[in-house]
């Protein structure tokens, strides 16, 4: 059946939708959430490539016409239409095969390799459904997959969009998340690169937590480029901070983030295909893994970040990447401040002086740098982190930042002490003598969030006491950022309810 | 943050959904699938009942103003808005505390009671996501659920709407389906209807088969009526054969059963408790329930549907409901009709008079009717199939539908011959003689849904031969009928090139 086809401007996260008339649909036999597939008529009459879509019924408020099809954002993008083209063809469609494999993974079979692909091929296309990625990420959450099946997983979704090429010697740190402040990349990245390492960086944009490594870089410079500005910048500097987001690259996985954040799933095999398959699209060949363990992070002992780091080694060597995998502790923040620009903040000061400190974020980024030199062969086995400390300590590792920025299109004699950050800010001081004994990352996570972070870049917190440090009275304990007066008073209050800070006193056990 | 509402009138298939401009939603830090609660801003400025939705985002086409909310026609109805009234308040809201009874259940903990009522509650009011729903189902479908969780399940889900009471002696047969042209609740109802049982029947519209009962029977009287007006037709009646869709009964099963479609997934303990919880919904205690066994059905052999009936006794006599199971052969249709008015014919046809077959309908709506006879205790152990062909025999059956045809709207004096099918039609001859040794049903179905089934009520099949019939080449086969030529010209291509009646000769094997 044709259509004439209406803009509505509505975005709806990436669930394709078309709205036709209630009789047209009755006509048509399509139910509300039916399955169809539209097909732009060209200008000679014949039918363009078919996109796949939902039906929703126009029910008579006069918005959609009879012979009229009304087009969510999301399909207008995908059905890359021409000026002047507005005709299009709808057709129900059934469901796609793939579908039957997620139902034999759920049943518990294993899944051949064309199976895999049927499936990632068909949820890059939008050919399944939400409810049915879904089904089939509840169903790898229960039944995993065998090493053979995530590697056939891994390819799939790295083929799923273009594969760079940078050659043999190309370089990434990746971390599994769930520690606050672990503002590393902005220390790693321009010390590898200032050793001459290739090192094609991408990172996501926070989804839960309060700041993403491009969310906090972008403070200092643009991250969201096109594959060409990309490969531009790589080709020149040979080292970037991107935000992946903007390249499509490996889109399958974005497809499969998008239903498994609401779900608060990430079952290992997906986790572990969708760390890889980004890293393959990037064309990185050697990668340092930082696994944060403990309480908040995926990892809640050391035991379950080792086995999943021999899973992590195993799969990506099948795809071609040399993966070291670091356990690291997750106990408290990387440093001290949370929020987009604090944490920019507090990086490009420890790039400028590496005696501003803080300790926790120097000796973190210069171990996994260190790593990287090591497998670089820069250094001998063991003396890496010695290395990254001197470029860091030498100025070179702030140059190659400066450098990084400028090429990004930023100003990089940007003074960090410049950084605007706030305005509205509140102090917490002490209340009484002790040693923090504990950090409750998840409070600290929820005051910064709070405040406005990661949509408000300049709110965010800043911890000023950490485990072990001895606490006096009235004591600075804890900032707090907020671009809004109102959201630094729920902050605060959210602070006084939940001290993340916990302060003991000598007292072991009272008998 | 206040919003004025702008109907949108799109229907969505009940997903609850608003739209709001892009810059009110970062605003607001809503992105798109965030999920908001709506509460209407009343006369005297106080907020009332709030009702759940997920935010789309507004683009930039004029279509919503910033400051507007455009409503979707599930929120709109949701929202019960007076006239005039039209502002409300939007606020972001966090995931349900039931969606961790989900990941419980998905990680294979045993539920509590509490927690299924809130998975229950939620998923009534649209407080969990479609995707948040299927993952529940497909969970189920994994882990299932203990009796317990199940009794549980189904008390939950009969409380989520109201539960009528007509006492003890209420009766209803229900059948697990799969089977084409199984029309014996147009049979079954009258006959115990005119021995003096209870019987308020709510059946189904077709979602993936031909024709439901509620479908043939629309032939013959309207079937969808307010709570009020079933009351009504009950109070005077006794007994109706209804369209429970209308009455949102239960309405937490129609909430997943909108989920499990889409998946093809119906796990053992939702169907359990899915069937259950209807009937509870109308005060049965007494029920006979069909469960067809075979090729096409949900039970590929009587052992499975010995097991399922097993259960479904237990279940069910924890929730005050006696049952009678009988497993039924499903390996060819029922009657030789399928399709709405075709259905509604042949059931008539009966009903006026008993000679007038067909056979296998005669006997099996007698069978079960027989049983719901003998548990009233109208007849003795094993004699009820022969009380109920009696009643048949006698015309009182055929009266009991004049009486309820007439008792909902419809005309009791139609004559059978007189209900319209067609108009357009194909008869197919044998092309060769030999016995009809296979019925294929998906092919049955395929075929009446191809010529338009359910939405064209006249549209249809009649199988003229049947497992066992001895055919010569030229004899009439099958007859397919259609609202339109095109259709019709489908499903005779549907036909020729998938033969549903497989003709074989004497020949068993050749060597």
């Amino acid at each position: 059946m044709k259509f004439k086809i209406k803009k509505l401007g509505i975005s709806t996260g990436n669930v394709a939708i078309v709205v036709i008339d209630d009789e047209d649909a009755f006509t048509m036999g399509a139910k509300p959430g039916d399955r169809v597939k539209i097909y732009p008529v060209l200008a000679d009459d014949t039918l363009g490539p078919a996109v796949n879509a939902v039906v929703d019924h126009a029910t008579g408020e006069g918005l959609i016409a009879r012979g009229e099809m009304g087009l969510y954002d999301e399909v207008r993008e995908r059905l890359h239409l021409e000026n002047g083209q507005f005709t299009v063809e709808l057709q129900l469609s059934s469901k796609p095969k793939s579908f039957a494999a997620i139902k034999a993974k759920i049943k518990g079979e294993t899944l051949t390799p064309k199976q895999i692909d049927e499936i990632v091929q068909d949820a890059t296309i939008g050919n399944l459904l939400p409810i049915e990625i879904a089904a089939f990420i509840t169903g790898l959450e229960i039944r995993g997959l065998s090493d053979e099946e995530v590697v056939e997983l891994t390819n799939a979704m790295a083929n799923s969009g273009e594969i760079l090429d940078f050659g043999d010697e190309v370089y990434d740190k990746h971390s599994t998340g769930g520690v606050p402040g672990n503002k590393v990349t902005l220390i790693i990245v321009p010390i590898v690169a200032a050793a001459g390492l290739f090192i094609p960086k991408t990172s996501t944009r926070a989804i839960t937590s309060p700041s993403g490594t491009a969310d906090s870089f972008e403070v200092l410079a643009p991250v969201a480029f096109s594959k060409e500005k990309v490969l531009e910048i790589l080709t020149t500097e040979k080292a970037g901070i991107l935000w992946g987001g903007a390249m499509d690259s490996a889109p399958a996985d974005n497809t499969f983030i998008r239903i498994e954040k609401p779900l608060s799933m990430d079952p290992f095999p997906l986790m572990i295909a969708s760390i890889i398959c980004k890293k393959m699209s990037m064309g990185v060949k050697k990668l340092v893994l930082d696994i944060p363990c403990g309480k908040g992070t995926k990892f809640p002992t050391p035991d379950h970040g080792r086995k999943f780091a021999q899973r992590f080694k195993l799969i990506s060597s099948k795809v071609g990447i040399e993966t070291v995998c670091i356990l690291t502790s997750a106990y408290q923040p990387v440093g001290h401040a949370v929020g987009p620009a604090l944490e920019a903040q507090e990086g490009l000061r420890l790039l400028r002086d590496y005696s501003a400190g803080p300790a926790s974020l120097r000796n973190k980024s210069c171990e996994l740098a260190g790593i990287l030199l090591e497998m670089a062969g820069k250094s001998a086995h063991g003396t890496g982190k010695k290395l990254a400390k001197e470029i860091l300590k030498s100025g070179e590792a702030y140059k190659a930042m400066k450098r990084i920025i400028k090429a990004q299109g930023g100003d990089p004699e940007i003074d960090p002490e410049n950084i605007a950050v706030g305005p509205f800010h509140k102090e917490l001081y002490a209340e009484e003598d002790g040693y923090v004994t504990e950090v409750e990352n998840a409070h600290v996570n929820r005051i910064a969030k709070i405040a406005g972070c990661p949509a408000a870049k300049k709110a965010g917190i800043v911890i000023e006491k950490k485990i072990g440090a001895q606490v006096k009275e009235g004591d600075l304990l804890f900032r707090i950022y907020s671009d809004s007066e109102e959201k630094l008073q729920e902050a605060v209050e959210y602070y006084n309810a939940h001290k993340p800070q916990i302060l003991g006193g000598m007292t072991i056990e009272r008998i």
